[in-house]
């Protein structure tokens, strides 16, 4: 059950909140200066980092990279000393890019850097040859309507504004162009950097239309494109993609824990996706969260400690293109969902971390002060409102309190979903911090006797949705 | 001839540059302030850079990039106006790359990025198949010896230090593996960016050691591979280059002038490379120089302005491998050497620009900082010592003051050489400026009753070299 009950006035959880803060931030400063002291000497977790990015490397749903890699996870966590290490079966996606290329023909030939978006559909045999149409937004192509698109290939070719505003011209732009029918779409890679490298990432298909291939290309490509369209140069592109779409494949989450000694039925989790693109070694993304978060709790392992609820690392599977993990592991909880104290998901990088992010309530948030104090010495204090991530949204929708680790981001979308996020990118210090902000988190959320209570959802007024 | 002679004693003409100096600045600051205003307007100068970036790209010696770029370059010194302009044969050589590709396969099959240096002998039909040791610098070369590295491909993985200093293992890291019997050798991108792609470059081989073929590869593969060696894991690589030297090309400079209203006799001559890689754009390396240097002389023609000396603008051939442009230009100059009163070489890319650096006498400083005035609006002011540069070095080994456009170089190195020197990296604003500075800078060195004089060679003692 959620501890912290709506039957006790708000001005009393505050005042009590308060009066507990300091005691949380003194209670545990000695355990957190213990656990951030062995996250700092630890070299441990890079090397296992290091393993996965270069003796496994990429691990989209349905490879067998991703099988590697979810046997190493068992292996690893049982290495690490965790309890009950065993995989939650999840039927995942099981999308195959095949062989891919484009090239600009007209006004001269030139090699395109492409990369199909995942779950397109691929072109016929052979490819397609279609005139390029270039627009930036929506509007633009409300405006050329079904006379300008028709029969070719549109371009999307807005300049990044953030991930969120960005990536809508990834995830809808096929449909959206179909719908005035395009041949195939192709959508400026959502990133803050050109350098000639394409973004890939998931899209999706209104099944209203007809569905058209559609590919990523690097923004140096997509901006030559739309100047030469601009300036009255026809444009006319190849494309050939041979992504497929195989049955659904059989896969999981891994999950491993310290049990707690006094509730080992409460559960605090914490984890991240093991599942990656099918290109680069996913190692800020999202390779280097699952390994911080195992190995924050391999440190807690090795110190011999034991907090009062059970501790539990999850590697969730398929976040990039279905969230089938986050959804197996919310049926494996079942009707426990009270019983989770906290879920923690990690999915922006490793990059030096600053905070967290929680979505609870207000008493709550002012405990989740009294640890982040615990961590200003590795920067990472800051806890600011809004937490969660898709992994763990199926909890949070069903009231469990959901937090995020936060980093600088600094160059994240830089390397998002691309060849080029590898080992290097995960600077090791800053790994270090990031598993030492999350031992701490995670240490003194399940060993602390208060319990949070989500900021929406069943623990105020109402069933659980 | 050298027109401020020794026989006059320093402290005079130190005297005489500092009294003069300031008249400089206030006898052109109408001229320089409507040139700089002419170049902030103007849009034909990035438009022809866009005509060249993307309708005919890039352009190595003896490619038919190169001619096309040739024909243009031609074509559009003759729309700007100038005169007597023509192409000065010169010789260069072909090398092609053909079809290349690398991969790891061993401990794991893994796509590698890499582009065949410059110059570099292609594999054996089939490739190379062998095991890789990995180094960073020459020392580690010389411990491990023969024993070592025969029949091994070496991988130099030296951390990018500056360009100077890093590039000498792609320069001459292929011989100085071959000395030890080794079958390839890999170089480490020379960048301080790690984005997965490979930079190019000249290579040149030691005639007293086997020839090897040698390719750069990403950043981020040479220190997957460095690492995995390092740990004990052993590396094999398949690397195929179908790389060759066909006969030397027909090819040439092109040059156009403003011919001076007092001394048509007298030159200075500004310019940069049209040559470049056979990857991405050449827009940055050499693009946007060439280009600048045009549209500073194209805007005096506009604006009716006839410097005394004759203002020059070369497009010299073949500055990334072989430097044939050069020497074909100073042949070309014979025993007119005299008459050069200046040599201005931009070859670092038009980002924001900073100044100039010039390997003058110190009057001849006194005078560069008084035009270096007249720039400070467009941040352009910065005169320090040292200025040259590959293509004009031939003139400035025989005395003519020789200067060099410098910019901020905040991403040259990023983009140097690779698939990303495209048009999106020359902001048109920063382009713009550097047009103002070459067209101040280039009209008054053209113009001022003055002439410099070179820091070392034959205007003060002893015979032109």
């Amino acid at each position: 059950m959620i501890r912290r009950a709506s039957a006790v006035p708000l001005v009393l959880i505050l005042a009590a909140g308060s009066a507990l803060a300091a005691d949380l931030t003194e209670q545990y400063r000695p355990t957190a200066d213990k656990l951030i002291a062995a996250a700092l000497a630890d070299t441990e977790g890079y090397n296992r980092l290091a393993y996965l990015c270069y003796r496994i490397g990429n691990r989209l749903s349905g490879s067998p990279g991703l099988e590697k890699a979810l046997a190493w996870s068992v292996e690893t966590m049982k290495a690490a000393g965790l309890s009950n290490v065993r995989v939650i079966p999840a039927k995942v996606p099981h999308w195959v890019r095949g062989a891919e290329s484009a090239r600009m023909v007209t006004p001269v030939e030139r090699p395109l850097h492409v990369l199909g978006l995942g779950m397109s559909i691929g072109t016929p045999p052979g490819g397609i040859t279609a005139a390029v149409v270039a627009v930036s937004t929506f509007q633009d192509l409300a405006r050329l309507g079904r006379a300008g698109i028709q029969g070719k290939i549109v371009l999307y070719n807005e300049e990044y504004q953030g991930y969120g505003p960005t990536r809508v011209y990834r995830s809808t732009g096929a449909s959206r162009a179909a719908e005035f029918g395009a041949a195939a779409a192709l959508v400026r890679s959502v990133t803050p950097l050109a350098m000639q490298i394409p973004h890939t990432g998931e899209m999706s298909y209104d099944d209203r239309q007809p569905r058209i291939p559609a590919a990523a290309v690097s923004p140096e490509d997509a901006m030559m494109m739309a100047r030469l369209v601009e300036d009255g140069v026809p444009v006319t592109v190849h494309l050939e993609m041979g992504a497929q779409m195989l049955p659904d494949a059989d896969s999981g989450d891994v999950i491993g824990e310290i049990p707690g000694r006094e509730h080992p039925e409460e559960v605090v989790v914490m984890g991240g996706h093991i599942d990656s693109w099918d290109v680069g070694q996913g190692a800020q993304d999202d390779g280097a969260s699952v390994v911080a978060c195992l190995q924050a709790v391999a440190l807690m392992k090795k110190l011999g400690l034991e907090p009062r609820r059970t501790i539990r690392v999850a590697f969730w599977v398929n976040e990039e293109n279905g969230g089938r993990g986050g959804v197996a592991y919310r049926d494996f909880i079942g009707d426990k969902i009270k019983d989770q104290a906290a879920a923690l998901e990690m999915d922006g990088g490793a990059e030096a971390p600053r905070g967290f992010g929680a979505s609870v309530d207000a008493p709550s948030m002012a405990l989740l002060q009294q640890i982040g104090k615990l961590l200003e010495r590795v920067g990472a204090g800051e806890i600011i409102v809004g937490g969660g991530g898709s992994d763990i949204g199926p909890l949070l929708r069903d009231g469990v309190p959901g937090l995020s680790e936060r980093t600088s981001g600094a160059h994240y979308f830089d390397w998002h979903h691309t060849d080029a996020d590898t080992l290097d990118k995960v600077n090791p210090m800053d790994f270090r911090k990031n598993v030492a902000a999350l031992a701490v988190m995670g240490y003194v959320l399940a060993d602390m006797p208060e319990r949070l209570v989500a900021a929406y959802g069943g623990a105020r007024g109402g069933p659980l949705r």
